[in-house]
Formats: structure tokens, sequence, C-alpha cells
């Protein structure tokens, strides 16, 4: 079973960007951490991250045939990017919404989500540890 | 560590009600599964289940100094109860919202949460195992 | 055939209540008068009025198997209450809407309805005879 | 007593028209069960159609002093006629709406009726047998 | 010079239906006075009147190179018609709109017009002397 | 019989301001215009001009008792001034709201007055001419 | 005279909940107050609290012929409860609306409430005296 | 093989009307290019206009067996217009929109049209020859 | 302690205006109350009324250091002015927000408050009592 | 005479990607067809398609001086893109909207097109063929 | 070159008013420092401040023939008042909007102005040197 | 000091698009009059263009350390990037948004930035001299 982690844009300054938001983990930290929990449970785990909203697109269709999940935390696209969505819809790969604040305490523009209807499920708020819950959930989702 | 587990309207329906949404497990199946999980995790479980908002208000204000964390499935209060997420803000125990569909590719009225801006964090669309990956995250979180 | 007519909130003050809008008769005139007709069109009729939103959420629940028809007066939770809806579309028995008033010739608030996509038909404006007509629709519609 | 039963536009097409959402019934076969039952119940019954909103107008204003009552389906014009709105009005005879399907599980745009707040009462989604029971409602209402 | 008065649905039934909002005089009785003020200001007069949106779009092209002007009471389709905005910038002839009433103090629904943005000038709020301030109102704007 | 005239905001650089849309007569040769023609209709003419919102409520108050009717042209303030509307309601003076341009074919903004309303009737369009039709609706409402 | 001082969810809160907006004294403690103030100006005093909307319904219901004057803080249901509103229209005793807090500055959806159009006034921000300030009026408004 | 152009109001002004948006060609010029284009391929042409929207909802139930395509410019009809869209879904026929102009450049309320939505296709802003690329499309769209 | 009542356009016509509304109360009257009150509580009182929003403005301004608080009855400029607003929040001075009437059941426009976010409280619908009421809230808030 | 079609994100995945919305054939298989009709024609043909918005950008300005008019199915972006929209500005270009779907019988958000107006024309609908189509619409609108 | 600095209502407050939000110099230290600035640049600097809309009006009305630009730091009406807009629009004096603060991080009834479409350029955020720019923008854009 | 100026997509166009909204010097011609400004002023200037979103919010990104200050130009993207708003939240970096031509007197979707509620300050309407103003803007703002 293989994982696709795919970060969206600025989330290569985590650790640095509004520690208060998002933690004072970088996003190496937490690949590795969540590396040691897919090696636990059996999991392989792939991250990338890209402020190009065109290369996610293509990661996601490159994944077919690669990997059974794809978690994703597109951060800003998260809210603007219907092409994203549409790589969603086209790849037909078991998608998980991820995001490490609660968006639905922030502002306004950033509670609504053009990817949710099209994601199996979605998992927020709980920092750094939100990435371990989705690999969780990726194992419970595998459809292989 | 102690997790209350609060259940809004037509849950006890559960098994019944819309199989193809929410699945053919009964909310004592849930129950059960979700209680075994916690031994294994050091946490103890309660379950309640009301159709009254009234109830589900007073359930949460009765947590405090009872419980470390709730897990809330408020199914259709909450997209109308400004009481409920009162009573989470009064009340000051970390919260977690969970639905067993993703409400997001349903009908428009279900993507808005009153709750979710109170709560720490979300988890939604994994079905019955959304309630064990709540209780994981209430392990997570856990305050005390 | 059995018919379960649900009264909502503030109808158990019909009759003195409003009377320029709801009409004289309490419900108890109207539940005999309806109980008289069922007799004639050979249909047992039972009446209940709640002003909790949950223990009307209840009744619909309970009525699945003990009723081959419910009539619905929800009256202001007609326009609030995704928890009944949600029950109706839980328990699966044709529901009719009913209202005294034609509500569209009120506040605007009450011209839209949560329940009317999840009932099968709707009738309103004919004062208590609403509910005269609202049995014969239920024998029409009668399922079983 | 005289009662008026209008139809608008492209009610001329029932029993071809989407038989899943309106029927298998012709206008004319309506019309014949319509005319029985007020013959058992006393009413003399006439039946119009037309596709063209000024004529359903001139007809409702014609109606003065040869019909106590009209019923109501005007179709497509139900969204989008003031014209009609203001002939009913303008008439001052009591006018019942009626709707062969319920409006309220259909597209957004046949949720909201001009008509309504100008009529006495509303009856849908009782296929064919919505004209009975209008019938009879009209009895009930019937002025004279 | 010519003036063509136009009157949409429901004018035909002046004098008779809410004479308190639309005053006591028939269409008929005011041509008589309009045409008799037409008289002293040396201006032809023509009134034609229909409930057929169409009819008035006809009619509105087939002013063209007939009449000066166009005194245009659109009644209802003032607030739904794009078909007759689309006949007053096609014919070109100058049009002023008039109503009866004050149509700013009546339903949300009838305080916007459609046709205003493309007429000359609009009167409104006088009763029957609207049309008699219309015709003075010609004479100034005529063209010819 | 006595007229007072109130113009609002900017109707003293008449003639220089934007003479494409207001004309090029100055407020001062339009007053000539209808002192004349109030001459001959037996109608005494005031008129009054102010930047000031304040003011133009305060002539509307001490109108009570010296003028019968009021032609009012509040420019700007027509679409934001609730003060000058509660003036017109507290003084029970007939009140003509006029506009020198259509202002349905201008920015959206000058679409809505808050105005129109609690006045007797409007007239707009017709340049400086409005001013004298405007006198002569006066006449026409002349409550005494 | 007698007063009933109706309280909604959460209120039972007081004192411990977000204190920096509502104070730090109890609603027993308030209660002392106000039937102290009563004392000294002649007036009885009721104190209820409930979590539940349908029970509030009801205490309105039955506060009739036994209360002068209802002094409500609804709290929650304020902002989305129709059935209480019902209820105060139903019973037709008058109703005073009280927060404690300034509902204004607050979160969005805290500034619109449902029950104020059927109260006789309002009274909000001054915290525990705002219940002092309600009996005064309540004094005032007496209708026995 | 058969298609019917169906044109809506004011199209018969082709021509004359604006023809900086339009173009200098008669409907009749139009017509003889498509009948000639139609001769080339093998497709039979038939052109109607009407000013009265009921007339085109006629044309297009009458099309139902006599002609496989409809090519339709409803003009004003276009935008509001449900009768023509529940013609066309009652037909059955598949049908194209077309519009000499592009839409979406003129004024906001030509931009949304309620006939998409049930069109196999849409083509528009080639001016007149925007009915001899439909027609092309008909050929392609032939479902006999 | 001394608090200034300052009060908004068309105040000055309390008495006269729509007293089915306002009451039959004068400001002047109102006023004497008010002092009488005043002189019971040891509070100095000062009014002040104008039709000109900059005015209110000045006066608010120049309270800093010669008044502990603010009564405002803002009328009109309550819906429209953000000046007012402004003028609050710098002077720093408690405000507390009055109207005779209860806003909340006349036009939808009269339900939008601009200033209650700046002030203290908010008192309203008791008439000419409101002032005394506020008075009472002034002495209890009093910062002094 | 030279024609650029450039493809926006997901167009890679035509024949793969929900072939029921967007058809079995591939983007080159539609090219194929395109150029070798361009053959017919006389229009040179080249297709470019990119995932990244920026690159489609980047083309359209690229195309000044190299292509006569480009036909764009900016796919995703289309409901996105003001930089492509000024692109297309910025290089005056002829460019013709195509959609292989008809997008207003899908979701909401995909109806409105932010390049229709800056767009000489639009097809729609007619799946792989909508390119042939747009090929000879090019060859109409041909500037050259 | 002579530029004309207008201030808006409660600007007179500058030094005390919000200070973290307006800074600390009052506008008299302001117009000293662009007085001094003035003197190097060769620009005559005038400075006129007042809480009444009408004498900004006024101000504008009058600065024409005798300032070539304007400043102008409308404040609070900035969103509010069509009567200022109108002034520049009649005035044609070429017109910089500033404000001290950035309006877009402030309330939401902040971000919209109703000047900026009438004026030449806008500069914000630089508190007070953000009029050393605008007098600088000033001789940049000098039309004489 | 070193200051970056980011420039978004299509402004490699200025000087050939637009020019009568853009003005026709290049973003060459503007860097070489920036870089001279720069040193007359002290400080370090760097251009840099792309039409990628992504690489607008690399650049930002890399910017800290190197850059004081950042001047942005988004172009399009200042509508539509939440992406490029999270960056500039992320850098820390002071930024000054920046618009060769007045985007309030252009089209609605132009009138509304995503990017100002994060910026220190905003300039625009003075075409290229807008860039020399930005940079005396940053050389006051300058935090180091």
């Amino acid at each position: 079973m293989k994982v696709l982690f795919l970060n969206g844009p600025n989330l290569n300054m985590l650790g640095e960007r509004e520690p208060n938001i998002y933690g004072r983990q970088t996003l190496q930290e937490i690949e590795a951490k969540v590396r040691h929990e897919g090696g636990i449970l059996g999991a392989e785990v792939e991250f990338q991250q890209s402020n190009v909203e065109g290369q996610i697109v293509s990661w996601i269709q490159q994944a077919r045939g690669n990997f059974s999940i794809i978690v994703l935390n597109a951060a800003a696209y998260t809210h603007t990017s219907i092409a994203i969505r549409d790589a969603i819809s086209a790849s037909k790969i078991p998608t998980i919404e991820v995001h490490l604040s609660n968006i639905h305490n922030r502002e306004e523009f950033r509670r609504k989500s053009l990817l949710s209807p099209v994601c199996r499920g979605v998992i927020m708020g709980f920092g750094a540890e939100t990435y371990i819950l989705a690999l969780r959930a990726a194992v419970i989702v595998n459809p292989s």
C-alpha cells in the first residue's frame, strides 16, 4: 500500500510561518514522523510540496496506478482551485483532505473548500498529528 | 482519561436509516467498537444519544469536571443550533466534531456547521471508523 | 389503515391564538372531526401535539411499523428543523405536510419550508378543513 | 356551483411529458374524472388549457360572474407571471393553486410561486388526484 | 403629431379592479379625457390594450413610422418583460413609462422596472391624471 | 396655492455640471421658467437649494402650514437619506419626487430611491421641463 | 403585579461561562437582586430557566392569566426560534426582550433577533443590571 | 432530416434593429442562406418567428414527430421563459441554443439563460453565420 | 455626574409626528421629565437636538471632559451614519443608544443600527419612558 | 491562416476522465481530426495543453504575430482565471471559447465563465465535434 | 500650483482618537509638514476640515478655478456620501483619495469607497506620510 | 536597503497592452526609472515578472533575509490568489500593493483585492509614476 502526501503553497514554510497557527514543526519533521508511522502500519509514504497549482494537478494525475490513496493538504488552493478538484475526480484515487489548523475558526474565505465534495473524508485541526490520523484513515479506506 | 461521545437526533436510527449514506452498523455496534478500542488506548468511553437539542446542551454542561474531551456528532443540530455552540464555549472542554458521512457532498444546507468554529478539530466521511479516529484524536488532544 | 396526525408548537393554543389567522376551533374539535371522517373512510386516526422538536422527531421514528401515513403540521418547526426533515427521510413513511393558513401570504420567513422536499404532498390554507382534505389525500396515497 | 379549472403551458402534453414526474394520464382523462366527481358533489366543471400567458389572464377576468371558484395549475407561469397574479387579485374570485408534482423537491427556481400569496389555498404532489382534492376544497371554500 | 398609448395586462379591468389603488375611472373614460386634451394640444391619440406580452411587442414594432411617441403602461410586464424592453430599443421611438399608482410603495417586486432604462422618462402616482401629464410630456419631448 | 421646490446637493452647479446629463440651464433659469408658469396656473412658487442634508430636513419641517405641496429634487440624498424620508412622513405635506435625468439608465446605486415610497408621485427624465410637469402635477394633487 | 423572568439555554452557567462577556454573578444571585427590587416596586417575581426550546414555549403559554408581563432572555434561541416567537404572539402577554451583553458587538449571527418584532421593548448591555432595568420597564408597561 | 429554426421576439426586426449588435442581414436573408446550406448538407429547413412566448411553446410541442432537431434563438425569452424550457424537456427533441451576438459581453441580465441546461449545445457570437454553424451541428447531432 | 442627551433629525417634531408611533409628548416635555428624574438621582442633564449629522458629530467630540455619559437617539442617522459611530469611538465616552419605538417591528431598513456595536447598551420601545430608563442605566454605568 | 488550439488543466486525461461527460477520444485523437479538417479548409493547426495557468497566459501572449485565431478550452480555469482573460484582451487575437460538454447542465460553479466576455464567440456541448465546429467558426471569423 | 487638502469628520480629533490606528500627530502637525514639503516642491497648500458632509461638498465646488488638485480624506463619508462623489464629478478637478490607515484590514463596511471610482488615484496606509506622498502625486498629476 | 518589485501576469506586455489604460512605457523602461530614483534615494532595486502564481509565491518566500520591503503589482492575481496572500503573511516582509490604473473605475471584479488586508499600504492610479511613489513609500516604511 502506497500513500501520496501532497502539500500545497507555503507549506514549505512550516515551522517558520505563523507558528501560533501552524505549529513549530517543519514539513520535513512531519514527513519523518509519518514515514515512521507508515513503517508500523505497513504503508509506503511519499511526500511532495509545490507552490504551483498546475504541478499539484499533474502529481494527482500521475498518481494513478502508482498510489492507492492521496492525502491532500492543498493549503490556499483549497478555496480557489477547480483544476485540482477536477484532477481528483479524473484520477479516481480516493483522496483525504487535511488541514493543520481548523479552517472554520479563521477568516470567512477559508471556510469554503472546493475540494471537500470530491474527497472521501476530511480531517483538520490537530496540527502535525492530523497527518498521522490521515495515514490511519488511509489504511481504513485502502481500496486495494 | 474519560471521553464523552454525544450523538444527536436520528442517530438512534443508524443501521436502518438510509444505509447507503450512513452504513449498516447500529449505534450500539459502533459504541462497542469504540469501547474496545478505548480499552486498548486506556480511555474510558461513555455514549449518549438524544433527539432533544436542550438535552445535548445539558450533557455538555454536565461533562465539566467529569470528562476530559467530548466527541460530538450533533447530526441535524450541527447546522441550526447556536445553543449547543454556546454550551461548548461555556463548558471549555475540548470538543471534536464528527460526521459519519462527508457533509460536503450532500445538500447545500448541510455544508455549513455552526459548531466547527468552537471545536478543536473536525473528522468526517469514514463511516463508523470516524468514531475510532476521533478517539485516537482525543488521546492526542488530551489536555490532562 | 392508520394515520398519525402530528402537531407542532403552539397548536395546543388553537382557538385562542390569533383566531383571525388560525380559526376558532380548538385542536380537540378538529381531532373529533377528523376522527369522524376517518370512521367514514375506514381510517384509524391518532393525534399528537408537542412543543418540543425532539419529541416530534421521536414520534416520527416510532411511527414506523405502526402507521401507514403521517399528516404533519410542524408549525414553527416547518421553517427551522432539519432534525424533523431527517426523521421523515429516515422513517420512510409517506408524509403529508399541512398548514391551516396559507403560509405564502404571511411573513417572508414563513414562506420557506425545510420539510416540503421530503414530503409526498402539501396542502394549506383551508383552515380546519385542511386536515380533512389531508385525510382524504392519505387514503389516496395509502401505500399499503 | 361552477368551478373553472385553468391549465397553463405544456399541460396539453400530459401523459406524454416526463411521465415519471407528471404521471401517465392525459389532461382529457383527468378532466373526465373531475367532471364525474363534480357530478357527485353537485359542482359544474369547466376545463381550459393554454400555452399563452395573456390568454390565462383573460380567462380569469372573464370568470367573474360566471364561476364561483377557480382551480389554477399555472405550470411554468407559476414562477414568472405577475400578470396572472394581478388577474387573480382583480377578479376577486377565490382561487386554489394546484400542482401535480411536489414543486419543492424539484429545481430551485420551481420552489417559488408568485401566485400563492393571492390564492386561497395550495394543494400539490398527489398527481391527477390533486385535481379531485382541489374540487373537494372548492366545495368547502364555496363563497356563494 | 401622433401619440400611441399602450396598456398592458389587466388594465381593461380599470374601474373595477382594486379601485382604492387604481381609481374608479375605466380605461375608456381615461382615453376620452386624453383624446380631449390631445385636441387642445394638437396631438392625435391612439389607445391599445392587451393581456398578451407578444402583442404589445408587435404594436411597438408597428408604431415605427406611424407614431412620434409611445406612452407605455406595461402593468405587470413592467417587471418581467425583456421582450418589451428590446422592442423599445429596436423601434427607437421615444417612450414614456407611466403607472397609475406609485409602484414604490407597493410590493417589493413591483419596485424594479425592466423598462425604465430604455425609456425617455417616467411618470407615476397621479392616477388617471398621469396619462394627461404624459401627454404633455410627449408634446415636450416630441422629436419631429 | 403655494409650492415649495427643494433642491439638493450640487444642483447649484446646474448648467456647468456634466451638461450632457443635466442640461445647460442653471437653477436660476429653471426657477424663472417655473415661476412664470406658476403665474399662469395661479401657483406661488418658492425655490431653495442646499448641499446640507439637515438643512433640507429643516425646510421640509418648516413647510408645514406654509406650503400646500413640495416638489423635491433631493439629488444624491435621494439614495442615502432616511432623515429626509422621515421629514416627509412627519410633515404630511404631499411631496412630488423629481429628477432631471432618468435615474434608471445611470449607475446601479442611483436606481434605488429611499424617498419614493413616501412621495405622492414621481416624475423624471425630461430635463428642466420636469419641473414644469411637476408644477402641473402639483396643481392636480393640490389638497387644499 | 406578577412578572415572569424566563431564561434560555446556558444561562444556568452564568458566573462560570465566559465571565468577561457575561459577568461573574450567577443566575441565583441575579434572581435575588431582582426579587429584592421587586419587593420595593411592589412586583412579584418568578424565575425559570431551561435549555429546552419547547419548555420555554410552554412556560410562555402557561403564563397567560398568571403573569402580567414576561421578561425574556432567550439566549441562543433569540436567533433561531420561531416557535418562541409564535408563543409570544399567541399568549398576547407584553414581553420585554433582554440580553446581558450588547449582542451587536459580538458575532454577526447574534445580531439578528427573531423575537424583537413581537416584543414590546428591548434592553441589553448592562450585565446583571439589565434585569433590574427590565423590571422597572415592566412596571411602566404594566397593562393591568 | 428536417431541422426547425425557431426565432423569438424582435428577430423580425433584424437588419433594422441595432445593426452594430445584430448585423445588417434580415431574417429572410439568413433563412435563404441556411436553406441553401441545407441543400448542400441534405437537411430540410423550416423557419418560424413569433413575438408570443406561448406560440413558441406550441411550435416546440408540434415539432414532435415532424422534425429531428430544433435550432432555437429565443431572444429575450432566453432569460425569462420557464415555459419554453419545459416545452423542450417535454418534446424531447434535441435542441441547439443560438444567439447572433455574444450574450456574455452585454447587460448582466442577458448573461443567464434558462434554456441552456435543457439544450444539447450552445453556439453564439458569429452573427448570421451562427445559424450555419448550428445547421452543421444539427447534422452532427442528428439522432435519426 | 453629567449626562448629555443627544437627539437626531426630526425629533424636534415629537408630539406632532406620527403620534401613533412616537407618542404625544414633545421633546421639551420629555426633557422636563428627565431633568426632574435627574434631580432625584443626582445627575445633571443636558438636551440637544439637531437635524445635521455633522452637528451631532461635533457635540459628541465636545462632550469629552464635560460629560460622563451620552444618551443618544440618533433617529434616522442610526442606520446611515458611520461618522457618528466614529465620533463615539473617538470620544471614548460611554454611550447608551435609545429609540422611542421598537425599531424591529418597523421597516426592514430600520432594523440595522450602525451605532449599536460601539455603544455600551441599547434600550428601545418604551416611548418617552425610554429616556428615564436610559438615565437610570447611565447612573449604573457611570464610569466616574 | 494559422489557428492555435489551447487546452487547459486535465484535458490531457481525455478519454480516461469521466467518459460519460467528456467522451472516449483522447486529445491526440481530437487533434488528428482537427488537423485533417484543417487540411481541407486550408488552415494550419497547432495544439498545446498545460495544467499551469501561467503557461496558458504565456502561450496566448506569444501567439501574437504567429496565429490568426485562438480556440481556447480553458477547462477549470474558465471559471477562475482573470489572468487568462487579461491575456486575451492584451493579445487582441480573436478567441473562440469551447467546451466539450454543455457547462450549463453541470454544477452551478461551472456555469459562470470569466472568459466569455472577452471572446468573440462560444461553442459548447458537441463533444469532440465542438473542436471541428470551432475550426469552421475560425475560418469565418478569420481577420486576415 | 495650488493643492487643497480636505479632511472629513473626526479628523479634527487626530492625535487623540485611537492613536494605535491613526497615529499620534494632530492634523495641525500634519498640515505643517505638508506645507513645508509644499515649499520644497513649489506647491501652495490649503487645509480644511469639517464634520458636515454638505460643507465638504461646497468646498469641492468652490475649488473650481482656485485649485489645481484636491487631496481628499473623506473619512467616514468615504463609504456613504454620493453627494461628495457627485461634487468631485461636477467640479472636474483631479482628486486624490487618501486614508491614514489601510482601510482594507479594518471593518468590512470600511472596505468599500464610493469615491474611488471618480478619483484619479488612491494612496493609503502610511499614516501621516500618506499626505506627503499625496502631495508628490499631486505634483505628478498636475494638470496645469 | 533593498526593495523587491514583483510583477504579475501580463505585465510583461506593458506598452503594448491596452495603452489607454496602462500607458505606453514598457516594464523595462519603468524598471530603469525606478532604478535611477533608487540611486538617488539610496535604495537597491530588483525587478521580477512572472505569469505563474506559484513563482510569485516562491519569490516572496525567498525574499526573506534578502530584501527589506516588497512592492507588489500582482495584476490579475490580486483578485484571486489566497496563495500570494498567505506568502506575504508567512514572509512577514512589509509589502506595498500597487496598480498602474485605478482599479475602482474598472470592472466590478477588479474592485476587490485579496491582498490589501495583509499589505502595509496601497498606491494606485498614477501610471508608471505609481512605482516611483511606492519606492518613496518604501523608504518611509523601511523597517531596518
